[in-house]
C-alpha cells in the first residue's frame, strides 16, 4: 500500500482537525483509495503542541526547515495564516518540489499569482479548497465538476461571522454591538473582528474564487469592499417591510460584450425574502451560482470550524494523493478586466432623512431623475414626534452606481436633508 | 496539445447536449486544461441524426461495433439508457480498455456491481455523475470532495417530475392528474411517467448514491420504494396546516451500532415548512446531507435537461482526461447490511377517516399505545355535512415502521373506520 507523506505546519484549530482526520481516517481510506495519507511531521511554534495532540516525539518539530527536510514528505499543509512567514514557507516548499495545500485566503488573495506560477513551474499542485467557505467544496466543484461551464454570476454568503450578526439583528432586533458580543461569546467571531466586519475577509475569498473560476490573475485592490459596520436595525426593519432580507454578499459577475468584464464586489445587499440566500441563517455559508450549462445551483454548509475546514484540507490531500492534478495550465489566455464600481449597474434601496414639509419627495424624485435614475417604489414613514425628520425610502430600477453616488452627493447638500442618505444594493438572486 | 478521443453512443437530448459542449468548449478548455476532448465518433440508430447535429460523415455511424473500433477512441459515453443493449455495450467497451462515462441510473442500480468490477479489473474508469441529480455534482462531490467524511444521513429530492407535480398540488391546489398533465405539457414529465410517479427512478438513483457513498454493492431490491400515486391534495393541505411540506424524498441513513446498518428508502415525506428542502420547488433537485466532519450541507440545482446533464457528462470526461481516477479500490472491505423497512424508526403523520361519535379518538390512541406508538399531537377536523366520516390526524413520536403497520392493520378492521388509514413519514431535515 502506497503511503502519501504529509507534513502539517501550524497546529491551531484547523491544524488540530487535520491531525485528527489523518489519524482516524488512515485505515478506512486505505481500503477505499488504495493509498494511505501518512502524517510524517507536524510543526508549531509552541513546543508542547505536538504532545497535546498525541503526536510521537519524532512526528513533531518547532522548526519549519526541519519539517521540510523530513524524508518521505510529499504534501505540505500550510495552516499558520497571514502573509509572512506563510508566503516564504509556501514558496520554499513548492520550489523543493512539494505539493502544497493551504487554507490561507489572505495570502492567496495578495500573492496568489506568484504562488500558482511557482507551482506550475515546478509541476506540483497548489490546492486551496479550504480557503473559501470552509467545508463547502466550492473551489473543487468549480475546478473539477463545473469545468465545462462558464459562470456568468455568483453570489456568496462567505463570511459566517457577519451572517451570524445580521441574523441576530434581523430576528432578535439586536444592535450590531449586541449581536457582535453574542457572536464572540458563542465562538462565531474573533476577539478582533475587524477583517470580518469590514468585509475584507469576504473580499479575500472572492478574489480567490474569481481567480479559480475565471482562470486569471485578480488584483485584490480591484475588488470593491464595504462592510457591515454602518448597518442599523432600522434598515433591516425597513427592508423586511418591503420583503427583503439583508445579507453581506460577495458578488462576481462576468458581463458579456465585445470585451467581457468582471464585476467583483462585497457589500451589504438586500435579497428578496423568498431568495434561497435569504434563508441562510447564523454562521452558515452558501454560494448561489449560474453556469451556462448547469443553470442555477446553490451550495450550502458550514464555512468555518475545526472539522469542516479540516475536511476540505483532507479532500485536497486526497486529490493530490490520487494524482488528480498534474500541472494544469492555470491562466486563461485573455483575462477579463474588472469593472470599476462606478460603472456597475444595480438596483438600489435609498433611505433619506428629511424635514417633514411639502415638496420634499418631489425634490428627491426630480434630482434622481435628472441623474437618469428611475424609481421602482417609494415609502414615506409617518413623522415621529421625537424626531425633527422623516424617513423616505426609495427603491430604484437598475442604475449606474456612479450616477446614484452623484445624485446622493447632490441631495445630501440640500437644506431639507437632516442626515446623509443611506444606500443599499439589491440583487434578485 | 494532447487530444482525448471521445465517442458518444445515443444522440437523444443529453447526447445532443454533449456533442454541443464538446464542440463549443474545445478551444476554451484547451487553454485551461492543457488537453482537448475530441469527438472522434458518435452513434445513433437514426441514420440522419449525425447530419442533424452538424457532424461530419466520418464522425457518425449507426454501428456500435464500428464506433468501438474507431482509432484514437479513449472514452466511451453511453447515453442510450435502459438495460440492454446498454449493458453489453458498456461491458464490451470496458473490456476493450476504454474508459466509460454514463448517465444510466437504471443500469447501474441493477448491474453496477458487475460493471464497476469489470472497470476495476481492466484498470479503467467508470464514471456516472450524470446518473444522479443531473447537473448537481453530488457523486463527484461525495467521491472527490467529501472523501474524508462518513455520511450518516442523506435526504434527496432527486426526481424533478414528482417535485414539479407536488409543487403544483401544494401551491395551485391541483389534483395529481391535473398537475401531471401540466408537467407533461411543460416537458417536465414523459409521456409514460410511471417510473417517476412510482418512485422507481428515485430508487435507482438512491441505489447508485448509496453504492458510491458507502463503497459497497447495494441490491436494488433492498431499497424501499413508494411513489406519489396515492397522494391527495387533502393530505398536502393538512400537512401545510401543521407546518409541513410534502416531498418525495430519497433517504439514506447509516445507523451506528456494533454492526452499522443502512436505511435506504424512497417515499412521500413531510418535512418542516422551514426545512431547506421544503423550499425546493418545481423541477429542481436538492440533496441535504450530514458529513461527520463537514456537518450539514445542501446541494441544489437542476436535476435534468439537455445541458445540465451534459455538463455532468463533460465533467466526467474531463476528470478522466486529467487521469483523476486510476483504478481505485471501489468496495469497502466490510459492507453494511441494509435495514428492512419494518425495522426502520421514523415519525409519522397518520390520517384516519372515522365515524363521528364519542370514544373514537380514545380507541385510536389506545390501539396505537398498545403497539408502543406514542402520540406527539392530534387534530380532529370539524365534521362536514357532505360526508359520513371525520378526519383525525395524529402525529407520532419516533416509532418502528413494523409496529405502526401492525397498529394500522388492526385499526383498519374496526367498525368505526370508513376508509383505510393514511400514513406519511416525517423527516426533520
Amino acid at each position: 500500500m502506497k503511503g502519501i507523506g504529509v507534513g502539517v505546519i501550524g497546529l491551531g484549530t484547523v491544524g488540530a482537525g487535520v491531525v485528527k482526520l489523518l489519524t482516524t481516517l488512515r485505515e478506512p481510506l486505505a481500503t477505499r483509495l488504495g493509498f494511505t495519507p501518512e502524517l510524517v511531521r507536524a510543526c508549531d511554534v509552541r513546543a508542547q503542541r505536538g504532545a497535546e495532540l498525541g503526536l510521537r516525539a519524532e512526528q513533531f518539530t518547532t522548526s519549519v526547515a526541519e519539517l521540510l527536510g523530513t524524508p518521505g514528505l510529499e504534501v505540505v499543509v500550510e495552516l499558520i495564516g497571514g502573509i509572512e512567514p506563510a508566503r516564504t514557507i509556501m514558496l520554499t516548499a513548492l520550489r523543493a518540489g512539494k505539493h502544497v495545500v493551504t487554507a490561507n485566503k489572505a495570502l492567496l488573495a495578495l500573492h496568489g499569482a506568484e504562488l500558482f506560477a511557482t507551482a506550475q513551474e515546478m509541476g506540483v499542485s497548489l490546492r486551496c479548497d479550504a480557503s473559501v467557505a470552509g467545508g463547502i467544496p466550492i473551489l473543487n466543484v468549480l475546478d473539477g465538476c463545473l469545468t465545462a461551464n462558464h459562470v456568468p454570476s455568483l453570489y456568496g454568503i462567505i463570511n459566517g461571522t457577519t451572517n451570524f450578526i445580521l441574523t441576530r439583528m434581523t430576528e432578535g432586533n439586536d444592535t450590531l454591538a449586541r449581536a457582535l458580543a453574542d457572536a464572540q461569546r458563542l465562538g462565531f467571531a474573533e476577539a478582533n473582528p475587524t477583517l470580518d466586519l469590514n468585509g475584507h475577509d469576504a473580499a479575500h475569498k472572492l478574489t480567490v474564487l474569481a481567480m479559480l473560476m475565471y482562470g486569471q490573475q485578480v488584483a485584490f485592490d480591484a475588488v470593491y469592499c464595504e462592510g457591515i459596520e454602518e448597518i442599523s436595525p432600522t434598515d433591516i426593519r425597513h427592508a423586511a417591510e418591503l420583503g427583503y432580507a439583508l445579507k453581506l454578499l460577495a458578488v462576481a459577475k462576468c458581463v458579456p460584450g465585445d470585451q467581457p468584464r468582471l464585476e467583483l464586489r462585497v457589500h451589504p445587499t438586500l435579497v428578496p425574502a423568498e431568495s434561497p440566500l435569504a434563508s441562510v441563517r447564523r454562521e452558515y455559508n452558501a454560494i448561489f451560482l449560474t453556469g451556462d450549462a448547469v443553470g442555477n445551483q446553490m451550495f450550502y454548509g458550514k464555512g468555518a470550524g475545526e472539522l469542516p475546514t479540516a475536511s476540505a484540507v483532507m479532500a485536497d490531500i486526497l486529490l493530490i494523493g490520487r494524482q488528480l492534478t498534474p500541472a494544469r495550465t492555470f491562466y486563461r489566455s485573455r483575462p477579463y478586466p474588472v469593472t470599476p464600481m462606478p460603472e456597475v449597474t444595480c438596483q438600489y434601496y435609498l433611505r433619506f432623512s428629511t424635514v417633514d414639509q411639502p415638496g420634499v419627495l418631489g425634490t428627491l424624485c426630480t434630482t434622481l431623475s435628472r441623474h437618469g435614475i428611475s424609481i421602482l417604489s417609494c415609502m414615506q414613514k409617518e413623522h415621529q414626534e421625537t424626531r425633527d425628520y422623516v424617513h423616505i425610502v426609495i427603491m430604484t430600477h437598475a442604475a449606474r452606481e456612479g450616477s446614484v453616488r452623484a445624485a446622493l452627493a447632490e441631495i445630501d447638500q440640500l437644506e431639507l436633508v437632516r442626515h446623509p442618505a443611506r444606500l443599499l444594493r439589491i440583487e434578485r438572486v
